[in-house]
């Protein structure tokens, strides 16, 4: 089969590979027939993520039709649709049996285009198939299925209910990349009164605004901190959610919420950030962070069934598989393509 | 009447003032029976509390006797014996209806001895008095019920209840000065599987098992993350709580946890820390700070009256208040004269 | 002035009574500028509620502008437009302070129109004015505030939030008269998959569509339960919602529920009810009750200045005050009228 | 092998069968080594479950010892001691990744002595075995392990979580036979005030006073209702647990709770119960039922091993296997045996 190979910093191609085959009875062989990539795909391009190497298959979201199972495999069969979520669970494990799946312990969490080979090829190994699958529902096309692999569910758990959002909050989203538009598209499930969507770029404003935000604000011209105080009465958002990773945002979001607020981290940081507890040991604040469970998904399926998600406004650009290289210089060059999710499927 | 007055940094008398009078029809005027002495108080004597100024009054906790109350105050009355609480709340305010009485916006939260004359005196003026005092149960000793103004409420909120302690948890509380004790006494009524007590000074760590702790570490000379994942089998902690208020130590607080542990701060800060979100965006971790709300004191009264909290071990030292010099001596010295909580009655 | 007075079961008059005057330090006097007729009121007519006795001014919603406070009111003054709470609250009692204002011990609770005059008249006496009455927000109109007097706190509160709805739920509500209707409304707010209206009259079943049921079922004619366990593969409602108030709607919530499901009752109940326990025992259910507090206002405020809640739906006739006979008559004759809620001013 | 087996009512043999097999690949054999008697057998042998049928092993409770694992089972292994859990999961349902075990969809919940062959055997077939054992921790004897097959975790899920008893709380328990007492070990974790034991016999309240209980009551002399809102200010209990299983009981409980309360029912019952919603409507009360889901059991575990929990206080007599008709029989005549649990170990 071909497949999109990690060469080591700046190096991929597609390229013939094996095809996989079961490993563990519990494994299941899933042909791809949507596939899409994550910003966190550029990370690992970048080098930055020393745990991936040279010959690994990267990718780890897809929607696909199930080709071949192990014998302990009980819930999916040959020829069933299904979604290959992000994260892989044991279904055993102490952080399992919580619902807590992106801290497995049983040899599951992040790992497909990671510790093992990912989804970005014609054909996926998904281990423990029965609690890392979800049957397709009826009705939900490819493209908008493969939404819920990662990008929905993290801005669900890891912005929207880690952040508690409510009927009523003011709730600010500080990064509108496709993280934060997730995070959006989840807060308003909930009846936001405001959401505030903050980033230095107005395209991505623009799209903040398509996506659900009220309030917009250009933190690159406008003071971020004054425009949340003034419609808040001077007491800061109920509810900040940082999608950007850098510690500039993570100080900002911190510094936006009322007393008694929270503020919920879903950026992949790389280096400290500075935590201004002379500031905020006395404001009964809240912080949370995690990578994502997956634990919404069903959730998310029902959701999806109806109106209240639209998820293929994610999806701005579509190839074939054959053309990998070319849809990851589209989706690497975000700022001047507009790419917020790019979905090959099967030539 | 007398009072122990702040006149600057490094300055304070125990001298003669004018008697308080009624201000507004919510006041009560109280007579104090048993006043004490908080960590914050030699905070302000250090002059790190800039909004204290020359001539107010200190203290923030007492239990004392109606004298004379407003003409709005329904629920006390001359003669009764109450708790004055550390935190007085208008009862009215966005913050105080959702039990944040700390927060207040109506002019309460934490007024006593910072933003008007204060408890350490032998009468005060208590605003919004049915809101801020609670009625003495009977057979409690006003001393034990003194513990009620401020430490036992919040250990138990800010640190055991943010901190979501519940059975089987392993607890650590990083600290085990007054504050750190109430927060293991508090943890203890959720029967955690182990509480363990981390500070420099053996002697601390002898008052934590006393007060419950059933490990603990001195970290002048072990390594407390070791010792805490050696008994977690390498995940870490459940809880974590800071009761110190230095950058070490809630650095500290943020290792010990396991993913999908709680830090609780409760320490005061006067600087920033540092927060390694490149460890810990992944580890769905949550953080809390809090000044006390008090909302938990009608709980506590309750399991006062039983023998669930035992208040009397805080108290080490008996003054009657015209000692009040040699009390904040003694109190200020802790780490020779073992002090936790001095008390002060009347002559 | 001129009220509406109850004079025993059937009869009552639009009559002239003395002008109330402030009584406690914490009243106030308010002009109503619109008032509502609850079906609350219909059953104080037939004399189901014995505490209602001859003489009573009946009411307990209303809009109005503040003529006179007492001494001890802080937060609102003559002139201020305020929404009259169906609920009255102490503001210092173990229930007011944890939110359950409904169960007020200090002398509050439902009292207006009930054991005290109430808000059918031309001017109200209101206990404890600062924390039963609300500063209207800019740009709502009276009307529209007026349904946040008791019928959305209710349906929110007690059928919504006691429900614990979440996105993604199927909620079936059985009763779809103005409380079904507002529990709806309260329900579309957290993104449900589905809500089922139940009810045995066609209006009301369109009226349910147009609050945002998306299924709607005759139990005078279908089978609701085989509905809703087709529509549930045979598990059952996450949430059920009674609002009718009679034992056989009861039994229909419990059993149209799943596993792990949730019942809230907001109707008013004249007689016991028969809980299957020998079906229910094993299903891990909840099941909840509850006079609306009213802790939800302040959201429900934020709500009605947003586009969330459309709170004229409820609206169905204009009156004076002086034809509150004729405003009776339609309101009590809604199956023929059509009437949810009919909305009286000043003339 | 030898096995206690079911021969319709009034009917049951300690006789040979044949051993057990391995079926399914998740399966594991088990070698029993320690087992007891649940009321519900008690139940199965007077005909109240029609599910079980001539030939059925009962049991659904033991520790043993694993023999044989089908491939599939990835988490113990032979020689390995483990605790076999009277709730079977199949790991991957909807009800068993929220932790609803006992609700379990794909095969499991209670199925051990009832849908399949029970553990009241030399050896038992246990389906789901990776989800469905619990590895033995070390220090702790096989009899006090064996409460944690049912017992412990039905009375701390049932009755003390679904109850939220919390710190300070006043829990009435109605009903002290083996689960009641259950609740009260289970309550005795969160500290309530006081723990109200509720019963008809003597002996039962004496071992409730044992187990924890600080006030008893027998209601075949005594006014329960009058007891509990003496105790309370006349507002009743915060949480009432029902431990037994009639109506009369049920109803009790929801009298003694008070505003706000919360009514747990563990108890398992034949026939309906009247629910008093002419009075509760208004009350803010919660009522919970359930099966076991034993998804407490890690947390009971940690308890074990500590002090918190002394499982041993349940164990009454012990029999060796082969005295199985006996044990039976001792367990069947409680009231004259003081038995609350029987353990059979092998010969």
């Amino acid at each position: 089969m071909r497949a999109l190979v990690y060469h080591g910093p700046g190096r991929k191609a597609w390229e013939e590979v094996p095809d996989p085959t079961l490993q563990a009875d519990t494994d299941a062989i899933i042909r791809v027939d949507a596939v899409t990539i994550c910003g966190t795909d550029l990370h690992i391009l970048k080098g930055d993520v020393p745990a991936v190497t040279d010959g690994r298959i990267l990718g780890h979201e897809a929607v696909g039709t199930v080709q071949s199972v192990g014998s302990a495999v009980k819930n999916i069969k040959p020829g069933d649709k299904v979604l290959v979520s992000c994260i892989t669970a044991c279904g055993a494990c102490r952080y399992c049996r919580e619902g807590s799946y992106g801290q497995c312990l049983g040899g599951g969490g992040w790992i497909l285009g990671h510790k093992i080979d990912g989804t970005q090829a014609e054909l996926v190994r998904v281990p423990f198939a029965d609690t890392s699958t979800y049957l397709a529902p009826s009705g939900v096309s490819d493209e908008n299925l493969l939404m819920l692999a990662d990008i929905l569910p993290t801005g669900y758990e890891v912005g929207v209910l880690n952040g508690t959002v409510r009927p009523g909050d003011v709730v600010a989203v500080v990064g509108a990349g496709p993280i934060g538009l997730s995070a959006i598209m989840g807060a308003k499930l909930f009846s936001p009164s405001h959401i505030i969507a903050i980033d230095k770029a107005d395209a991505r404003l623009e799209a903040a605004k398509q996506f659900g935000a009220d309030i917009v604000i250009n933190n690159g011209r406008e003071d971020a901190l004054e425009v949340v105080r003034a419609l808040t009465g001077g007491l800061g958002a109920d509810v900040a959610i940082e999608a950007v990773g850098v510690p500039a945002t993570f100080e900002l979001a911190t510094s936006l919420i009322r007393p008694g607020g929270h503020v919920a981290n879903i950026g992949v940081h790389g280096e400290p950030a500075t935590l201004h507890l002379e500031e905020l040991w006395i404001r009964n604040v809240t912080i949370t962070t995690g990578l994502v469970d997956t634990y919404s998904t069903p959730t998310l399926l029902s959701l999806l069934r109806g109106d209240a998600i639209d998820a293929g406004k994610f999806i701005t650009h579509h190839f074939t598989m054959d053309q990998f290289m070319d849809a990851y210089d589209v989706f690497s060059r975000a700022a001047e393509t507009s790419a917020l999710k790019v979905v090959l499927t099967r030539s």
